[in-house]
């Protein structure tokens, strides 16, 4: 832990690091609804996340994508946004998945206004700064994720116990499922996460 | 492997089996897209697939879902539907998810005009009737189904060794990754496989 | 789940494909008692399980897997012929045996009269249509077969308070200890299931 | 690693441990045929091993049991008597046998005339002193012992490279699958090792 | 990825987090060396990491501890002080590990002087910005903490053409060996890390 | 279970078989301190456990090693010096760690005064001749061994219920961990354990 005194890291030049194993559109070749999605993401955000480039690849699957993703993440009900992004940062840590930890990493940060939770999240659920609710939501989640043919009636029940709904317990299982999909995608496509998303939603406590 | 002299198996009685843990919505009460889908299939294969009536307790999910389903599984492209249909009763065997073995086994074995290859694609592909070729695609598949974390550019090399396209490998990784999402939905929600399905296209071998 | 339109599977020729990875000896040159047993089955079932051919390769550890096999599958006991095949078929599927899990799966259709609940215990026993006194029965069958090691005096306890007497407790862990060696062995001969074993049992249930 | 100065270890008095979890017959209710092999083993190795008694249980599986055994471990052929130990020791250990490991440990010190070789073989094979033909031997058994279902041409082409021939590969693969099954009896009946095993064979090498 | 109407994260005060589920020594009460250590590192980072705190607990382990920690992490050698932080990052990431890699994450980056570098490590250093020569010897740094009972020589020499000294490697293992250690008593005391840590190096690249 | 009739077994020359796959240091070149701790072990047990010339391959973590062994192993507290060896027999044996089964299993067997529990708890800990309370630290320890980022406030409550103050979890604990990093040292060294553990300690039962 002493001040580095030795030459740093031996690093690739990652400047023109490629965001997928397969061939990425120009986005004047798209489709106009796909390519009007991108410009809206980016205009929001300021840069286009790579998920967006990456799966446009396939715009008839981008669209189903991006629609189921809305459906289950986008939607009112009883599990807050932040909760619903925890889900995603827990099971795409266990099955590893570069881009979604961080991508989703920086969403949750924003939407819990927390900097710490994401990365606690990631590594070990079990450790992190939850609610004793937001663990028996993740227990579940990473049941769906990990083990899914082993989900008993026991499992509902303890959720139910924990005061989730019926339709709270669908969106839990739907989410880890989505993101079963979503993760395998981007570990086959080498999807690589923006380099925006690192530092998002990291500065304050609260703010 | 005398005949039975003892009294038969004691048997819960199943035909008031529910098909999902979660609600299951009366057709007059769905949106009128989703019913014509339902109506469309019903009127084709003479029954209608409990995953139609279980997934749509959520219609928005349901679109996206069908929407993705149909853009991997009805698509053209180097893969015939019947090599579709091996992957996934092969990553579904793994998962252990009771309805889709024994729904796309059935599909299996009416488009591959065999009635054995669903069981032992479902059971140890390594063992099954099958084309080394397509014996490379269900290696891949299943790694992309349990571990695509370690997926690696020489995994994409050795199925482009095997003959496959690189539109192939996208067309496997995304069937494989789809029905990990279905998979994990069918185990959570204990979609039931209709009857029908145990027995169609084991008849006859290329009738 | 359209009617398939496009050619048909690439299928390798199936009509020669060995049963065993070793020499399967002729009928005309086995011993006597071992000839006997096979022509006795034959005679019953209208054809020759392949685990016979392949296991008189070595006539003495035929007698002794049969005499093994019978001494278990066939006495009097607190649990039915059905039951025991139950045993065997999901065991085998937790083993990837191909050859057991096709013939027990037959055997256990015409058992239990029940043309579903074979594949269904195969692929996840925790779905299948099974009484809680069966399931307990196959909770403990799959830990002798997947973790032995840790079976402890509480598992016993557990399946004597599911009505089974001590007896049944030794058949449950002799049957699945048994098909333990039997899958190992079918793994590893790559033995065959004849064509005969796929479609048995499973025209109507309660006939 | 000082002199232990401190009370010794609080030990549970063992003296009437049970050797079953099932009932032990007494020598005079059994078979002829059953008293007759326990008294000419109580001859020869002067004690009975424990083996014998708990499966007495069973006079049917006892006899298919050592008919089995003694066909896979007695016979002649390209393995030596002391690699067939071998395979029993590595084997189990990977199944946590304390029974097989302990009584066939003994066995293999005896057999192989080295005291060292049946330790080593139990914790880790791949560091015991054994050539490696046994070593290719032992990898084999391990692989049937553990992912049986992944047995592939490649891994018999390995040991014929390695010099065995078809019916030693069959000898392998026999032993380890019927050990899987003598384990699981064993891990079941919480068989105890008989006292005289543990210090067998352990004097000297090569007397 | 819409700004965030709904209300933030229900989240538990975490002001007064434990950092250890064992007593955390007041510095007062600590023998001289110890604290002279732990006021060393507090002048040195601007805060004391909360390992010091929670190990100081055992003053005698401390002691070895760290000496060990320095003997590996301190040293000249082949491997650069942030190749070190790599083989940490990766482990503990693989362990689950929050307070090491969270903690050695932010060395990382400030020795690697990149801000992306420890969150592709943690997540799948597969996938890492990192050179092929790192890449095996992450790799090997995974075996040993992973299944260091099947390192072979094979292993070694691998490393050795990816042109690696002998002492080098045994570098790399010792420092996966330090650190099974270390993600092991940071698990078990649930140590926590300080805020400090998350934000530290993420701001500029190359600087 | 015959005298063996036919040749020994084929048998490699252990007569040179090195004790590392990394130098070993003579003692006349080592410094002073790690020497003379070397000639004091000499002189206790009559020969030099293979560890200690290992490892003096790098005198500084020698020291650390064996400072942090000693602070565990040879302090006062709740638990015994054997149930001490007792934690690192169970785990090294999960760990496949050849030297520390059988180095450490003679210092149990000494400690103990007894000649059966060593390779009782290194096969199958569930199955030894243990106290219950025995039984609560090994299955604690094992946990800390195979899954520490699964530990929670649960496992050590257990613990308190079984007898154990909060220092003796720690002991625990920390033991488990310290053999982690001496595992895999082990494992990677290929550390060969001297002849002369392997029959130590077995004589002779309360003697």
């Amino acid at each position: 832990m002493l001040p580095e005194s030795r030459p740093a890291l031996e690093c690739p030049d990652v400047s023109s690091q490629p965001i997928s194993r397969f061939p990425v559109p120009e986005l004047a070749d798209l489709p106009g609804d796909v390519r009007e999605r991108i410009l809206a993401v980016q205009e929001k955000s300021g840069f286009v996340p790579n998920v967006f480039l990456v799966l446009a690849h396939r715009p008839e699957e981008f669209r189903a994508f991006f629609a189921y993703h809305d459906a289950l993440m986008e939607k009112a009900g009883g599990l807050t946004k932040a909760e619903r992004e925890m889900i995603v940062v827990a099971t795409s840590g266990a099955n590893q998945c570069q881009y979604c930890v961080v991508a989703h990493g920086a969403i949750l940060r924003i939407r819990a206004k927390n900097p710490l939770v994401a990365d606690q999240v990631a590594i070990n659920y079990r450790k992190a700064d939850i609610t004793p609710r937001q663990r028996a939501m993740l227990d579940f989640a990473m049941r769906v994720a990990l083990e899914s043919h082993a989900v008993e009636d026991a499992d509902l029940e303890a959720l139910r116990k924990a005061g989730f709904a019926d339709e709270d317990i669908w969106d839990i299982a739907a989410i880890a499922a989505f993101f079963a999909l979503s993760n395998r995608m981007a570990n086959v496509t080498s999807m690589r996460p923006n380099d925006e998303f690192y530092l998002m939603g990291r500065m304050a406590k609260g703010k």
